[in-house]
């Protein structure tokens, strides 16, 4: 048997225990990366699921509690309550602590964070850019971060030694590990992701409002492509709320430009001009080709989708946290 | 052994052999839906490649020796080829022939293929709602069509044992029918299939817009879900050109109210309204929730995908038809 690798870190709390939290608390667990988990969560049933779940040491009932005497904490929770976690716990945090988050937005969790952050402890904010569209603590699993980028933003200054161990730490997640400052991050991030689930949100959102008699054929011949953008906009609506209020520039610039691109080609379709539409259409297989060849994309047709929900391999729909 | 049903056409004509054209014949194979089966295709290479895969009883070289002679004609050419081909066959199609197509806009077809069908014969344009994002003779399957819809649009006073021939043999290929007029299918398609395909390739087009480095980050952190937009966005360009010149009218009728969607939820990012944001975000797994119900999604996470693609069971990138 191989030599177990030393953990990371011997006390990890985690402060939030949704599909990320859980995740963390999964593989961390599964590749030996700390001593011990301490998990907290705001409501009581969560709670008492990652009780029944068994995937953290010691499950607590306050943020307080959980932050006390750990070596990392990691806030899961939407970006939106950051800040006021950061505030609950500053004054216990021990000295030379790790504080990170899993946040989607990099500048608004520093911005909010970092002044609660008392100076022996170390602030890192996180984000990896890994998920699927269930929520809740049964939603993780160990592998949800391998081959998946995590992406650290720490202030100017920081502390070298405990941005080395906090990608440590995510490396033993199997995650690779990109760093970049906060602002870069959240520019980046606007046209990978956030304006994805906008849009994603805004088309199902419009087939929603057809008459009940069109809304139930577009439920029918969803294959069509429509089905593809209900994935990510069945994502969780709180979290992906506070994206957009804490990337508010970013996302409305990205926004411009695809409203841009757009009106081009509702011009091209109004006009005729096939040649517009076919040059627009030829040049994004080359996109999908690349992000296949660097590993972040399945090739198989239909991204390796069953066709039948009878097939008997197809696990039974799985709850979403907010039902 | 249970007894073989009989078969329904005797003689199949292809006439284009592509993603779907392909899977036709493989499928009416299969399932023992026709006697035989003549395939061509307007190029060499893939009149050549299709007698290489043996999945048709005999390629011929023009449209004209494929249609003689045969109960069943269905062309496989984009919707904008469809006029021309029903004109260069019309004088060769034997009495009683079907006479169908798979395009994925109804009405264009409908007026361009009709003036050219003898009286003698039977036009029932029809769409199977199915796809991969692959293209060309190697892209097809055989389990294409499976509990996935095909959707007839006969024209006013359509012969009617001809189309509940037609729809049997959908059946045979493991499709669910419906039948429909040519402008209602227009008008769902438009919003199941139109639009998100010109939204996805427009969001991956502005991406590729965007200087190089940006660009080559939006590939590595594609898994935020910009990756989930690039699939539907490396389809066949001009058959998606062609579905835009004959679909216009219903398309530009929901890119309208998209485009009214998408300014509300831009003025709710802009002054900070977290209420709408939410109230939006959440009645969309709704639809999803219905679509997985109706089996015609997966409810596996994340479309069922593989993450790693050094994945041994991952096959190997597929080609496109047009590279």
């Amino acid at each position: 048997m191989p030599e177990r690798s030393p953990v990371i870190f011997e006390r990890l709390a985690l402060i939030g225990v949704g599909l990320i939290g859980s995740s963390i608390a999964r593989a961390a667990r599964a590749q030996g990366a700390v001593r011990s988990i301490v998990a907290t969560a705001r409501s009581q049933a969560t709670r008492e699921r990652v009780r029944e779940l068994k995937i953290a040491d010691q499950v607590v009932e306050t943020n307080l509690e959980a932050a006390k005497g750990a070596d990392c904490i990691i806030v899961c929770v939407p970006v939106g309550a950051c800040g006021a976690v950061a505030a609950e716990i500053g004054s216990v945090i021990k000295p030379g602590a790790i504080v990170s988050d899993v946040g989607s937005v990099k500048g608004a969790v520093l911005r909010d964070m970092a002044p609660h952050i008392p100076a022996h402890a170390h602030l890192v904010p996180a984000h990896p850019v890994a998920g699927t569209e269930y929520s809740g603590p049964d939603a993780g699993f160990a592998e949800l971060f391998e081959n998946r980028w995590c992406i650290l933003t720490p202030p100017v200054g920081a502390n070298e030694k405990a941005v080395a161990k906090l990608k440590a730490f995510w490396q033993r997640l199997g995650a690779n590990v990109e760093v970049m400052d906060a602002t870069h991050h959240d520019l980046v991030l606007a046209i990978t992701s956030h304006l994805p689930h906008l849009i994603a949100y805004n088309i199902v959102g419009t087939a929603a409002d057809l008459e009940a008699g069109t809304r139930s054929e577009v439920i029918k011949f969803s294959a069509g492509g429509f089905r593809d953008f209900t994935r990510i906009a069945a994502s969780d609506p709180t979290m992906w709320r506070d994206v957009f209020l804490n990337n508010k520039e970013a996302v409305l610039e990205m926004l411009g430009r695809f409203n841009e691109d757009l009106a081009a080609l509702t011009r091209a379709i109004r006009t005729g001009d096939g040649d517009t539409l076919f040059d627009s259409f030829a040049r994004t297989r080359a996109i999908r080709r690349s992000i296949i060849e660097v590993g972040q994309e399945t090739a198989e047709p239909d991204f390796g989708r069953r066709h039948s929900a009878h097939d008997p391999e197809t696990p039974l729909p799985r709850p979403y946290a907010s039902d």
